[in-house]
């Protein structure tokens, strides 16, 4: 298909795409600018758009409206270096026949790994002790030591998602942890490839959880999927992790039950507000770890997401399959 | 050789060995007393030690005089559930052809979980974004968050230990995270065996790592090892991580780097005190993330010793070559 036409799309000042990223672009096709585009509208973006035939897009890519699709008549692929697209899709793109890919796997990584190492601290009740043996608060969990360790602990997921699914593979060296999925959508053979078990109630994965981490996409039906009755089902002590967004989980619920001192949290989401204002309760909590939505690409692992998305546009410029291609029908169930 | 006669030697109320695990013990072999010996000159275990061809310690179990030679006349093993034995090795024990065995490398495990979580987390930057959100300090660390992330780092893990050996495996997963361990003791092909490349300079292993972290025995060459010029080396930034022994860290050059916030400290064991005075420096800096001593085998972890000592005697009473054999000639290289 020879060398297509590139245009880049994203905030100034991210690293995803460097000097190396753009050279390698600019030898898979031809990078029409180094400068990437903020807004549709403007000269520049018009006569760029009506030359591109790939755009590359990531944070902060403007979304498509008219004055896009008016200019952008030779557009075939739009590669997205990040997680979340499906703002960008729309009738008008699908009819036009407009490839569209993501990085959602590579977005995956980071949030499995900060997933992994919170299960595997927040198994051990090391949360806890690192504020006692700080002096940052006397709070004492209500479990007692005897029942810390990674051993013989069953860990529910919530979405058998790409982030879902790495955690599971994430876990799979540890011995003595049971990893319990629920997921509607996908079978038990799919999830047992993952070393895991498919829970057919999301209660019943909740009960039996001393870790819950949920990695649910967004969508209307997953607000608020952990609320409170699936909150009052997870037994004493148990912890819950939100990486996915706070959108899946009752922040009031989940506020009331941290704040009886029943549960442990850590949560990098919050809905409806992100971040919580500074006098939420949940920010003088001994017993919530917040972390400031980072448990996604951050920093270094930009480059991860830069080498994802120019890999799918070598794939596309060699005719190749592409690897995570985003399709009409996907569009009511990915994050 | 049939079954063997067993005592068991440790502190009461041990989960290590539970009933469960008594009752599999008492296949193996004869168990004589399912009540554990706290000392040796009482007359219940003069007895019990007349008889026994196996001891099962665990913390705990005293040490081994003349009350103890002088009464087991038939002691054949000594299996140890737990890590470090060398304070029960003596020319004595060795001169009666006594056999040793630990469970140093399932004490291994859950050190190289908790190093592998906290490696993880201070890549991201994760402990100083805790403190701001949950409003427990004000810190910023030196390094920006352009800097974070579990992408193009380097770990460097002092010694080859069973746990810094399973640190490096651990790390297998996680593409882009280079490992380099010290360890003049072990050569390289045994350590890129681990996925990891061998360093001969301890210094230029701090120079280069973008998380240190101690995995050394307790020996008098080790004695602060990682001193003053070895933190002198680390980039600022840089996370130190103890799981290892006190001993092996040079404790107020380490205060005086954390102090000045050059560094991140992440720190389970403590020398020439432990637990830390109430009133100690290190309590009260944001940079330094302290944990009572938990990296090793706690609460549910114990069942793991117990299984692993289990399966010793169970290769004892087999003939079979046993897994974690402890020489004299080791005497001097073990944690």
């Amino acid at each position: 298909m020879g060398r297509p036409t590139i245009v880049i799309a994203h905030f100034e000042g991210f690293s995803a795409l460097d000097e190396t990223a753009l050279d390698r672009l600019d030898t898979i096709g031809e990078l029409l600018d180094r400068k990437p585009l903020h807004s549709w509208d403007e000269p520049r973006a018009q006569e760029l758009l009506g030359s591109a035939e790939v755009i590359v897009g990531h944070w902060g890519c403007p979304l498509f409206g008219p004055a896009f699709f008016g200019a952008a008549t030779n557009l075939r692929l739009f590669a997205y270096a990040a997680g979340s697209v499906k703002w960008y899709l729309s009738d008008e793109l699908w009819e036009r026949n407009i490839l569209v890919t993501t990085c959602a796997d590579a977005n995956a990584e980071p949030v499995a790994e900060y997933t992994l190492a919170m299960i595997l601290l927040a198994n051990k009740g090391v949360f806890p002790a690192i504020d006692r043996e700080s002096h940052r608060t006397a709070w004492t969990p209500p479990a007692d030591s005897a029942a810390h360790g990674n051993w013989d602990k069953t860990i529910g997921l919530v979405s058998a998602s790409l982030t879902g699914r790495r955690v599971a593979q994430l876990l799979q060296p540890f011995d003595h942890l049971r990893v319990q999925i629920y997921d509607p959508y996908v079978d038990a053979e799919t999830i047992e490839a993952l070393g895991a078990t498919k829970q057919e109630s999301l209660v019943d994965l909740c009960a039996q959880a001393d870790v819950l981490s949920i990695h649910a996409p967004a969508l209307p039906d997953t607000h608020n999927l952990i609320g409170e009755t699936e909150l009052a089902a997870l037994r004493n002590g148990t912890t819950v992790i939100n990486t996915s967004r706070g959108h899946c989980l009752d922040l009031d619920a989940l506020t009331a039950e941290l704040e009886s001192q029943r549960l442990f949290g850590i949560i990098d989401v919050t809905d409806p507000v992100e971040p919580l204002p500074p006098t939420h309760p949940l920010r003088n909590l001994p017993n919530a770890v917040l972390t400031p939505h980072v448990a996604g690409s951050q920093g270094t692992e930009l480059a991860r997401l830069g080498e994802s998305v120019i890999d799918e546009v070598e794939r596309y410029a060699k005719g190749e399959p592409l690897r995570n291609p985003v399709t009409r029908e996907m569009v009511d169930r990915i994050a």
